[in-house]
């Protein structure tokens, strides 16, 4: 392994989180809030340890998959040791491992959350919160290859360890550019979010927060009561909309911007993406009407649950987990396992990989009736290869096997099944709310501090899918072994 | 197809059910009970349908794999049906879909009651109840293979389908030997635990049902105390080593039987086994220690509630349901997915699919890390093809995607979401009781007709491993599309 070059690169990521805290240093300043302090030694830690990291000189900077998957883990974990620190001083949060957890919630996207009383919270400290998800969501490496010079030779691989999907692939031949068009549309989507939050009474505070959290498919909230407080339907619908958007892969925005409007139109996944949302609003608003009695209220709060939990934000205008129907909180817990689609800001298993799932379930089915048949599963219209079905199978398989883990490790303090078994799902996809005691008016303070560790490794473990981090707490003993050997 | 072939085996099929009611009219009649007469009507129609199958003359006796599939689902939802005659007509079980349930659960050696009050029903119907099991732990057609003249021609297809297990092969060159002496270390073992039975003072009657229940792993009582009733730990401990021992591989005792002692306590499926069993009967000791308080005691029901489980039997002689903390019962539900050995009576995924499961998440993250590493999977030191590797991680998508579907629909009618996916496990993995209301105290009975017709299917699904039921159902789509194309 090039280690060298694995510091010298958490170093400059280190380097890049002391300049993304500059924004939050400004929100306190124009506030005139104290807890603005709280950024200065969390900034003065990342110099120091970033220049260290920087001052490595590697022999070569040729890095391979293995190097790529423990740069984009271990930066991970450390970029949440680090932003927690602003939080420990700031107060509010209780223990040092409460805002480990917290901030690890805000940069893998999750949005859950210990706090019970957000509303006593500093400005400057609720934008750093709000913030990490508009980080965590297109990628701190997608942004260092975005925004510094000279990246190309060690790129791909992170780049493919750190955007989600089954098959991740370059837009244009320059992976700079690449990273650069995505950051791009990204930004340029935050932007538009903030006006139309602001045409609709949302100050500006408010709304870069609320844009944040959406674009990021977060869900942190700036109050108690969230995106309800605004009693806007306007504001609702939009917030709506966008989390559905922000869930789509932006490969497509990319072709409508150059024009390639049937390429993005035609998206297999998009298609079904928009198919089960379409299919569980109808469900969910057929099952809830008793509880709301208008079609247009019904539509509103079931397409509102729908998108911000397949789009895995996690932002709540109903409180399902108490007041809805058990078909209904089914089909949310269905969509907690789908998320949002591949290249997208959202988590979950994605939903090309639930197609390449059917597809190849029904492939089997008809090779068991056809021995000699030789089963292609196509994907976008291209056949998928043998490995990436492998993958996608296994994939699957230790998703599972992790929900199982935890559910059986937090079922050690919290004797509700489907409070532990809906955290884990809630974590692992990003999610935020889930039922039970963790549903959208509960939090996760009552676990304990293990546990909430665990969540937190969860929550990152799903925003990466899985491999870099297992690959990072494997590679010493892979190390270790060849040594031996 | 060969759809005269498919006629005549299942008419082979409808016949042999009518003679193994004899057994229970025979109970019937030592005990003089008016109920024998329910089953006159059945064994009637059996040999009509059977008889009417019989007269179905072949061109050709060669099938395949599909017509295998479609036979085992098909006899399986047959004898069901016929089997569940006796029930409706002595009464007691409430509608025909109850009655149809119950010796789903029979014949599936889930053990699943729909029984509110087992204590008044007459012996020789709860003989026949039981009886199911026995036939249902070792399967119809490997009987008829055993028993009937001639069916080497189309047996290997028949056997794949109805024995459990990634792989399934012939012990010797000869099928209808192979089946033979499944069914003659099967038998064997069944007298031996009567006569342990009635060792400890279980009268003949009780011993003949519970080691049914046992052998099939199945898990019907014939009183509402079950095994408790009988008050004794011998009682206890024989049935929980008997359950542990009908849950290996029958192979295994083959091996033993042509003193190849060695081959048979090499198994890593063996090993895998009672290592699970080991470290979950330990556990929940150590989580459990406070409600006995005492060693053995609590060994011993640890131990009992394990091999049950695991097995997939269903006998309890805990409620763990309500008393156990969750933890207990998470390592429980665990047990319910992984289930017994390959080739054993037991239900569930089978321990070999979650060897090769665990073996291959390996052997993909090692992959991520070296990219051009051949990635090869052993299973009992032999390396496992491609296609058995796809198999096994699609049966588990499949496996999951069932439970999905079925917990979903059950929450339409059932609020406790917790109740609904053990209820959904219990079955599709042959187990019996769950969690919630379904658990060792409480039954099926509040569920709806329609759900208990689905749950019915499930258990038969899971005893037939999935793709025959899906076969059974998806071959008149394919003609069909064969024909219009």
């Amino acid at each position: 392994m090039n280690r060298r070059m694995i510091f010298r690169t958490i170093g400059q990521i280190l380097i890049a989180e002391a300049m993304l805290m500059l924004p939050s240093v400004a929100v306190g300043l124009i506030y005139r809030e104290r807890a603005t302090l709280a950024f200065l030694p969390a900034i003065g830690l990342l110099a120091l340890f970033g220049t260290a990291g920087l001052l490595v000189k590697p022999k070569t900077k040729l890095i391979f998959a293995k190097e790529g998957y423990v740069i984009v883990a271990a930066a991970w974990i450390l970029l949440s040791v680090f932003g927690a620190i602003p939080f420990r001083i700031a107060g509010g949060f209780g223990n040092y491992w409460n805002c480990f957890f917290e901030i690890a919630s805000g940069f893998s996207t999750t949005g859950a959350s210990i706090l019970t009383n957000i509303d006593i919270l500093p400005k400057c400290i609720l934008f750093w919160r709000s913030f990490s998800h508009w980080v965590g969501g297109m990628g701190v490496l997608v942004f260092i290859l975005a925004v510094m010079p000279k990246t190309e030779d060690r790129s791909l691989h992170l780049m493919r360890a750190e955007v989600p999907g089954p098959v991740v692939g370059k837009l244009v031949p320059s992976i700079r550019r690449t990273a650069n068009i995505l950051y791009g549309v990204y930004t340029g989507m935050t932007i538009l979010l903030v006006i139309l939050l602001m045409i609709g009474g949302m100050p500006l505070y408010d709304s870069l927060c609320y844009a944040f959290g959406t674009a990021g498919t977060g869900g942190f909230g700036i109050t108690n009561a969230g995106v309800s407080a605004y009693g806007s339907a306007y504001i609702e619908v939009v917030i709506a909309i966008f989390m559905l958007l922000f869930g789509v892969n932006f490969n497509l925005y990319y072709f409508i911007l150059i024009r390639k409007v049937k390429d993005a139109i035609s998206s297999e996944e998009l298609h079904v993406y928009l198919g089960i949302i379409g299919a569980s609003v109808l469900a969910i608003a057929v099952n809830t009407y008793h509880l709301y009695q208008n079609i247009g209220e019904t539509l509103r709060y079931s397409f509102f649950q729908v998108t911000t939990i397949i789009s895995t934000t996690g932002f709540a205008t109903a409180d399902f987990a108490n007041d809805w129907p058990a078909f209904s909180q089914m089909i949310l817990v269905l969509l907690m396992f789908s998320g949002a689609c591949a290249g997208s800001t959202g988590g979950g298993m994605k939903v090309s990989r639930l197609i390449l799932l059917v597809k190849t379930g029904i492939q089997e089915i008809r090779k068991t009736i056809h021995p000699r048949a030789v089963p292609v599963v196509h994907l976008e219209k291209k056949p998928a290869s043998q490995p990436l079905l492998r993958t996608t199978l296994v994939f699957f398989a230790i998703y599972m096997f992790c929900l199982t883990v935890s559910t059986l490790l937090l079922s050690l303090e919290e004797p509700d099944l489907v409070t532990n078994f809906t955290a884990s799902l809630a974590c692992l996809s990003n999610i935020g709310p889930g039922l039970g005691k963790v549903g959208p008016t509960g939090n996760y303070a009552f676990y304990s501090s293990p546990a909430k560790i665990m969540l937190a490794l969860e929550m990152l473990m799903g925003r990466l899918e899985l491999f870099p981090i297992f690959i990072l707490f494997s590679a010493p003993l892979y190390e270790l072994k060849n040594k031996v050997a």
